[in-house]
């Protein structure tokens, strides 16, 4: 963008362009769509992502967001089932509610232990989990937490602090991806699949 | 997105994903970017965006986008050196500054002619452009339009247009990329680019 160029336009490409994954000529591309529409397309769109970031909560039970004090996932009686999902982050909840495979809820802890970055189990959103697992009769816990260092990390951080509880506690298996190719699989995680093998039973 | 999560959130989603090669995992994503970062960043961000689409101009002269009445390029009196380079639309004009080998003014047409899509001169910013040679004492006339059928009828209605004035009008040449191989230029430019070859001469 030159110099010679508009202000207002560089204003704009440069507010595109501070997005992650967005460089400067796909912000150009955006920005000459924006001119191509209507003013009230981008007022309408600024309006909802401003109308979005000042006005999303975080859910008092679970942590996830949510328009309300309480998400829609804690107050929809039909997912009270005794199951509850621990997740770092919100896009964890979003990516498993996409699988359409979890019918309980959610626990977000905001993080994952990492003593390497300095984060310790207080800055993340545990103050209330034991409370919430007895006053909610949680009966099986499932820990779907990033497969890397820090997430076995506060997978064992937990287990710790869970174990008086009366609470089964799993976690998501790991393996080869479904219609991956084991020849591009990683040695770490074939290797842990053949260790991790389960029992075939052949379909009847 | 499942209907169980924000629908403040959905809304932003649908706002990116309404941009043109932004998909809903992107949008997500992006939304995401912003969840994470202070309010005031969306809001600067959404301003400069109806900010720029409110109150941008088309210059008076040019027709290029503008701050003011007239813009920066015509009013910058270094650059009436009597060379006008006609283009199809803005994106050319910033292509055209970013190469910085051009010095003269632009004359921006809003489109081409296309009897197929039914655009005919009338459509085409034509009005003012005879006037404005003679007023700024124009000598050449670069035509840098798309080397496409609807670019060279256009180039072609504009040189009947002008045949009365005393200007020279040259076209952008056309030929293979710089930089690019042979072996995958497309046979048109590769065959054209042979029958308009043009002579070398050796570098003392």
């Amino acid at each position: 963008m030159n110099s010679n160029s508009s202000k207002l336009l560089s204003q704009a490409v440069d507010a595109f362009a501070s997005l992650p994954g967005i460089g400067k000529k796909t912000a150009l591309r955006l920005v000459l769509h924006l001119l191509n529409q209507e003013n009230y397309y981008t007022e309408r769109m600024s309006e909802a992502l401003v109308n979005m970031r000042n006005n999303i909560k975080r859910c008092s039970k679970c942590n996830n967001i949510s328009d309300e004090e309480v998400c829609a996932i804690c107050t929809n009686a039909a997912r009270s089932n005794g199951v509850l999902c621990i997740v770092e982050s919100i896009r964890d909840v979003i990516a498993i509610e996409d699988t359409q495979q979890f019918n309980g809820r959610y626990h977000v802890l905001g993080g994952l232990i990492s003593p390497l970055e300095g984060v310790g189990p207080d800055q993340l959103n545990l103050q209330s989990l034991k409370e919430r697992i007895e006053k909610d009769d949680i009966r099986e816990i499932i820990m779907a937490l990033n497969p890397t260092i820090d997430g076995d990390t506060t997978i064992f951080y937990l287990s710790r602090l869970l174990r008086d509880l009366p609470v089964k506690i799993s976690l998501i298996s790991r393996g080869v991806s479904f219609g991956g190719e084991l020849e591009y699989t990683d040695e770490l995680t074939l290797g842990r699949s053949i260790l991790a093998r389960v029992p075939y039973a052949t379909p009847e």
